[in-house]
């Protein structure tokens, strides 16, 4: 894949986790970017305001799943029409207070299609941050929030149409996992299959889901929203592992859905986990039925 | 202008300098993003290694010209084609070493059109950080380098192709303006007209440069060379005051080319400048001979 070929070159440690970290004296600076496009990120529908809201918090939730507190959010846009500077400037800024971040800057640019990139600062305190490795056999799997409801939005149930476009960095959340002991974490933007297979190489584990513990989307037929679930992808919640003694977690509502296993397979009702989601273009498989199909 | 829209939701104050500013305990914490096409913003000709040392290379000048040592780097790049972002990597990578920074980590995406976005984070000491405002009647209005060399590179003279193509950020330069007293500076990328314009305004204060003390590319007409030193774009100089007891600035190799006036307007010769020189296309005026056209 072509992300190997380039952690050659920058660093297989600068490129684990959803954020670069910066050791400073007393605690760490995270740091992270994201590049999103009108046609593939950004459904039919969203107003510009959602659509700045949107490329902050993608950026400010790779800040919560390490942990930390966003501090500063810069936003480069390449504009195919100025008028709609604006509006994106205000949701990507009211995104920001959202989670007492700053919208600090940017750059402004012309481009053929809109391309937004956002980049974000945070900090977390020594000893406080979370990572993908960390996670130890007998931890519990837990989500916030009900994964599966951003691609179920897409697919047009109205009622999640919300989740999709304007998406909560889990930033509360994020720090309450650390405070309560948690050894590992990220976001599950491109579904919880993918995020458990990173968690997994990064931790040198596995996991074993329990589909019966699965919040699923009610309403829905439970094969449906079970495949929403492990494999939709748009959900900015967040997944951590947490050893069983220190669950439930104070201030975050989460779902145990399974345990971390020493086997570094990933089961789910005892059969191996399909290894699909959302993909980024360059590495599409077969089956990704992410927001970039 | 757009940028005055952007200002009113961002603030005056966040949109003043080459970077924003976020005040940490003993030290300012400097951050800065700029995007980038193939077809607008890299010259045709350039390697994709030179590619990616021109999109460090911009953001690090904005980190130097605040008087702040480059810490860390993050790449956002839409690739037309994958296997370009191998060289595009090794070239950013080389420049981050080039100052002592780090190529952290990135975002990779596919788009129709080559669009890197770089970001840069950099320290500076309580104290010793330069802005654009600052700069004092009596000043000497100091540059580094000889302006006016990347855009005769653009314009064939092969003698400065690289100038061009693969730009220095004056780290070194920026702190030793720093700790030889400066009162205000930038970098000259939109050149040196309009970067004095963005000076004057924040300092409340004007210029009054002299032709003759011009550093001017030996070799062409005299005319032709004064205005690629006073429009032309693409050079990642800097541009300082310094009171007059504090010239020569210990480690810096920098010509004084006039003085900071108390009257706002700017002259040359004692003629008004015109306001030209590299601009974003979206507020492009008339007599654009920038990097851009």
């Amino acid at each position: 894949m072509l992300l190997d070929e380039i952690r050659g070159i920058v660093g297989e440690k600068e490129t684990e986790d959803d954020c670069s970290v910066l050791d400073l004296s007393d605690r760490h600076l995270v740091m992270t970017t994201d590049m999103l496009h009108e046609k593939t990120d950004f459904p039919k529908g969203m107003t510009d305001y959602e659509i700045g809201w949107m490329a902050a918090a993608v950026t400010l939730s790779d800040i919560a799943s390490m942990a930390a507190s966003p501090a500063d959010l810069l936003m480069a846009v390449g504009l195919d029409d100025p008028s709609r500077l604006p509006d994106i400037t205000r949701g990507a800024s009211a995104c920001c207070s959202s989670v007492g971040a700053r919208l600090a800057g940017g750059d402004i640019d012309r481009h053929t299609e809109l391309t937004i990139v956002s980049t974000a600062i945070g900090f977390v305190d020594q000893g406080k941050i979370l990572r993908r490795s960390g996670a130890q056999p007998g931890d519990l799997v837990c989500v916030t929030g009900m994964p599966g409801c951003a691609e179920a939005g897409l697919g047009g149930d109205i009622r999640f149409w919300k989740n999709l476009i304007t998406p909560v960095p889990r930033v509360v959340e994020g720090r309450a996992f650390s405070e309560g002991g948690a050894t590992a974490m990220m976001d599950i933007s491109d579904g919880i299959a993918l995020s458990l297979a990173d968690l997994g190489r990064a931790s040198n584990a596995g996991f074993s889901l329990d589909p019966a513990l699965f919040p699923l989307i009610p309403g829905i037929p439970k094969e449906r929203a079970t495949d929403l679930f492990l494999f939709g992808g748009g959900d900015f919640e967040l997944i951590a592992t947490v050893p069983p003694d220190q669950f439930p977690v104070a201030g975050v509502d989460a779902t145990v859905i399974g345990v971390v296993t020493e086997d570094m397979a990933i089961l789910c009702g005892g059969s191996p986990l399909p290894h699909r989601g959302y993909l980024h273009q360059w590495e599409l498989g077969a089956g990704s039925i992410g927001i970039n199909p």
